[in-house]
Parts: C-alpha cells; sequence; structure tokens
C-alpha cells in the first residue's frame, strides 16, 4: 500500500496512526500541501478528490481511498484485528460520533485551504484568521469534553481501555492546537486521553515530528 | 425512536432520509436553531453535544445517538434491509468517502453558527458571507462531480441503481445550495442523480418544506 499524505495534515495522522495500530506497513509518500502539490500533477490525476490522505492499494485498478474516516473503516473491515471500532453497535455509534465531533466540527472549519481563503479573499487580518482558528477549537473540544467526562464508557481511551477510531481523530486534533496556541485546559479528559495516547507507539511513532517530510 | 431535528438542518435532513429509506417510524421533535432551543434545556441536557439530529431510542438509559453519518451507520447494522452501503469494501469505502466530501469539506464551513460567527464576531458583510458560502458550495460539488462522473460505479444515484449513504448526504446538500443561488450547472451528474432522488418519496417527504415545523 502506498499512503500519499502529509506530515502536518491532521487527517493523514489519523490514517497514520490506524495503520500502525493494525501492525499494517505501507509506503510514505508525502504530498507537500504548503506548494500545493495536491492540485498539480501526478497527484492530481491519482486522485480526483485531490485531498490527502489517500491510500493506493495493492490490487489493480483499484482506486485510491480518500477522507481519513473512510480509509480507516475500510481498513477496519479488511484487518479487523485489532479492533478500532467497539462489538456492540450503541459503543460503535457513540465512538463514530465522537470521532465526528472533531472531523466534522473541527477541523473542517480550520484547514490550510479555509484560512488561505479567510485570509486571501476575505481579507482578514492575521490576528482574526488565529482568533478564528482557535474560536472553533476550544469550543470543538469543549464539546468532545462533555461526550468524555463522566460518561462510564470513557476509558483510559476515548471508549474502554484500547485505543480506536475516536483516539485517531482526536490526537491530531490535539497537536493542531498545541502548534496554535490554543487554551487546553478546559478540557481535562481530553488531554489525560491524549496523554495516554501518545504513551503508545502507534501514536508517537506516527506524529508529525517523526514523518519523513517533517524536515 | 424519536428525532430531535431541524427542519433546515441538512444533517437533520440526512437522517430523515435513511429512516425513510429503511423504512422506520419515528416521532418528529422539532428543535429551533434559529431560536437557540439547541443550546436550551430541555435539549441541552439531553444531548451534551448540543446539536441535531439526534436520535433517542426505545431502550431506556441509552444516551441519544448524534452525528448524522454516525446515526445512519448505526441505523444500517440494527436494521440492514434495504442497505444503504454496498456489499463490498471497495464500494463502502467510495460511498462513505463521497458521503464525507460532503459532511467534511462542505457542510460544516456554511452551518448556521459559523454564518453567525463570520458576520457577529468577525465583522463579514452580508455579501462577503454569502460568498464565502457559495465558494465552499461550488467548490465543494466540483470535487463530488469529479468523484461521480465518469466513474463505472455511478448509477441512477451515486452507486449503483439504489439510494444508499452518499445520496442521503448529497441531496441535502443541493437543497441548501438552491435556496442560497449557487451555481449549479457545472456538476451535471450531481444535478441528475439529485433529480433522480427526488423521484423517491424517502426524499421527498423528508424535505425541509414538508416537515412538521416548516411553517
Amino acid at each position: 500500500m502506498k499512503l500519499y499524505n502529509y506530515f502536518r495534515s491532521s487527517a493523514s495522522y489519523r490514517v497514520r496512526i490506524a495503520l500502525a495500530l493494525k501492525g499494517l506497513s505501507y509506503d510514505y509518500v508525502p504530498v507537500h500541501l504548503v506548494k500545493n502539490e495536491q492540485l498539480a500533477e501526478p497527484f492530481r490525476a491519482l486522485s480526483p478528490a485531490q485531498l490527502v490522505p489517500a491510500l493506493v492499494l495493492e490490487e489493480p485498478d483499484s482506486a485510491p481511498l480518500t477522507q481519513s474516516l473512510a480509509i480507516i473503516e475500510y481498513l477496519e473491515e479488511c484487518h479487523p484485528e485489532p479492533p478500532l471500532l467497539p462489538a456492540d453497535m450503541l459503543g460503535r455509534a457513540r465512538v463514530r460520533a465522537i470521532a465526528l465531533d472533531i472531523a466534522c466540527e473541527i477541523h473542517p472549519l480550520n484547514n490550510l485551504r479555509v484560512l488561505r481563503y479567510l485570509v486571501k479573499d476575505l481579507g482578514l487580518a492575521e490576528e482574526d484568521k488565529n482568533r478564528w482558528y482557535r474560536h472553533w477549537v476550544e469550543t470543538g473540544l469543549e464539546t468532545v469534553e462533555r461526550q468524555l467526562a463522566n460518561n462510564p464508557a470513557t476509558g483510559q481511551f476515548c471508549h474502554g481501555d484500547t485505543p480506536g477510531l475516536a483516539d485517531c481523530v482526536l490526537v491530531p486534533q490535539i497537536h493542531n492546537a498545541q502548534r496554535m496556541n490554543c487554551r487546553l485546559d478546559h478540557v481535562p479528559t481530553v488531554m489525560r486521553i491524549h496523554e495516554r495516547c501518545m504513551a503508545e507507539a502507534a501514536f508517537s511513532t506516527t506524529q508529525a515530528s517523526a514523518c519523513p517530510d517533517a524536515a
């Protein structure tokens, strides 16, 4: 498998964690988002969505898989062990909802193309852009904290005592938040889980700073 | 089951379509987003995420299910017929990716709380806000069009000839786009599928204008 990704893309990092948790090896292909490589050949022809991450399977003629959560669900179906989703349906719904609370409510507001549009097209000042960034991270993580705190299903990780899909999405968002100096002292459960995750090799060895293109 | 939702919320509409496709009945509980009812009691206590839709199951003590895509995956697991995801893993990955192309790349940028922040907190003029809205819908749907056009897996619907998860997400986005006068002539495959969907009762009888709170 080849994973087209970018060291600082948090959606890419989600998939790197999932691959590591599953013990799957892959070729790391960097696509430099700041240099707009996702919009140029050869990546453009490969992936009509022009987004990273994209996972290219060994099977001939199979289109690249896109969208980090769809890729992780695919990996879960193909390689069920260790599971990244709980066995019970209500647990699965909870884990998917936490993942989507981040993937739909926080991350899309703060990705590179959106920040660029705010500054270049809407003429926002740098400080207003940063305020926007922090606002969505801080309020969004507050929602996640409410889902996690005082819920008996929360364990060492977002759901129980083994890492899963929600953790794959949570940790990259915290890395972004820290890089942008967001307030995090109001989300103690989130931060406890983040620290627990970072003690696992699957999370630490795949983080941005450990990537081949991080130089 | 009780579905807490709002007639104009496109995430709510996704779930209404899925419930209708599955032939499941439910009590419709309106939560008026423009009046901020999602932030007040009794909804606030019910749903820590303070977002619609939320699905409350019959089972006692079960927390409300949130996040439209997690709810639909739950319905699919509980009530597998008719299926909203294809039987093959690569097909499932494709359908989920199309759904996420809308749910993560278009919709979050244009929901009510984001538009409010642009105007109230960042002082954007109404016309700039509308330009922002149209930009993300028009460019986002262009990406979806590229995924659908000339792909042999695309049929009468986004994937094959029966409606599924991707259609549940696509149609509400088109309704929003039309309400905001977005350009749509550059996405002919998207629009062909939208029209085909609207010929189905599951899509037409659940649309915003047909909802009890649409008055």
